[in-house]
């Protein structure tokens, strides 16, 4: 037997046509697709394993997976002969050979997740399945007032899904990061890691407070009552990207969160 | 017979899925979308006419048109109730009522269309349709001193489609803006008209000179040239965006390009 190597890669998708990071029998999904490409191109199949695994709907720029192979590629290989059998709503952005121990979803230290809503009156025609619409003016300062009181490690029941499968409803923020770039109002979240819809639940409440239906402090009384029937919606999946995993520098992995370059438009803001 | 009103409305949309502005028997158009919807709102057919006839897959988000209507409803009766019945690859942004004196194509003083490119080496997933992807690298500076030599009043039949129907290949380009935000590159072009393929040929050599396969001079002897066989290609159309159409102050129309509020993300740059 030849020897196996481990590879990690990043990953871009537009989620709008699958059912999710997971494979399903009965929806195409991104695993689904990225591994029937990578396997094409090592000739044998090839699981993946991703460091976030992304609802219907849900973007990302910087997706991690891990795969094992018997096959000898190089790196651009991998990336360049992926994409020729990916559909054009995918990419693979870069392949790295990583040690055994290397884990896309253990090793992982944080994981950045951008919350998109275009606030204007009419809805968006270029943007449509890519952001979250609200009409309704918001005030992203009151967002980020609000938002600063979930900063820190919580018990985050309040915004987790009831099909959540945690074992604990207590995940770290690191920050978050709420601001205005002309019509768009962005919500930036670092945590080492997210309970089921989080992201989406901490951005219903959010919305809530910047359009003023709620008042600054509700984020924080939300968070404290720790009952997911006192949140508010779960905001919509076309807004959301996974936009950075950060792993220890021992894996010499590109930092998705660290740099505007090669990001998709969407991303780039003051 | 009631009075007829000459309305004035601003249109976004993706062009993807259309085979441009205007109405053809055998493809789907924006035009015949927009008519169908705003003669819908008026319960009687209306003709649109545009400022910028854009071609199949051109994306605008400051398309400006307008229609005669005996039909008397409130702008915000044309906006929300032609969105209700468009596609959500289109949007109406705004109604003005005008005097019969204007019309869009004829009333305009400037059309500026911003060129949107990609550059990295992998593919775009998220932006798929949404720029020209160009994996060489590009070096603004060159494009844009090479730009520097088309701005003003020229004859720009080396830039011109061989079915362009205009009766003279003078126009007047005011001013050639080309940037690098992160990996993309974007030419904001503004004249008073353009030729057919105007935008995408100069895009097309711009890009030539910025990938370092043509001196920063040719731009200027493709010019003075007037030939469109020493031309370079015809940048694809999945990179143009009509960004704005300035009109006389005297209709009070909104101005596109002058604003980034309300404007998709892709518009977004420092």
């Amino acid at each position: 037997m030849p020897p196996t190597t481990r590879w990690a890669v990043g990953l871009e998708y537009d989620g709008t046509a699958y059912a999710g990071w997971q494979t399903q029998e009965t929806a195409p999904s991104i695993q689904s697709a990225c591994e029937r490409a990578f396997s094409a191109v090592a000739d044998h199949p090839v699981a993946l394993t991703c460091a976030g695994r992304t609802d219907a709907g849900v973007h990302a720029i910087a997706q991690v997976a891990h795969f094992d192979t018997l096959a000898a590629r190089t790196a651009r290989s991998w990336v360049f002969g992926a994409n020729t059998h990916l559909a054009a709503d995918m990419s693979a952005l870069w392949a790295v050979a990583v040690p055994e121990r290397f884990h896309a979803r253990y090793s992982a230290l944080w994981r950045t997740y951008r919350y998109v809503i275009l606030s204007r009156s009419t809805r968006p025609a270029i943007d449509h399945r890519r952001v979250c619409w609200i009409h309704a003016p918001l005030d992203a300062e009151r967002m980020a007032a609000a938002a600063a009181a979930l900063i820190g490690e919580h018990d985050f029941s309040a915004f987790r899904a009831a099909e959540c499968q945690s074992r604990t409803p207590i995940r770290r923020v690191e920050s978050i990061d709420v601001r205005r770039v002309g019509a768009y109002v962005t919500i930036e979240i670092r945590a080492n890691a997210y309970l089921h819809h989080m992201v989406r639940n901490i951005a219903g409440v959010l919305i809530q407070i910047g359009s003023g239906e709620a008042a600054v402090g509700w984020a924080k009384e939300v968070l404290e009552g720790r009952d997911r029937r006192h949140g508010g919606v779960t905001a919509p999946p076309s807004g959301l990207y996974l936009v950075g995993v950060s792993y220890p520098a021992e894996y010499g992995l590109p930092d998705g969160a660290a740099s505007g370059a090669g990001r998709p438009s969407i991303m780039i803001q003051t």
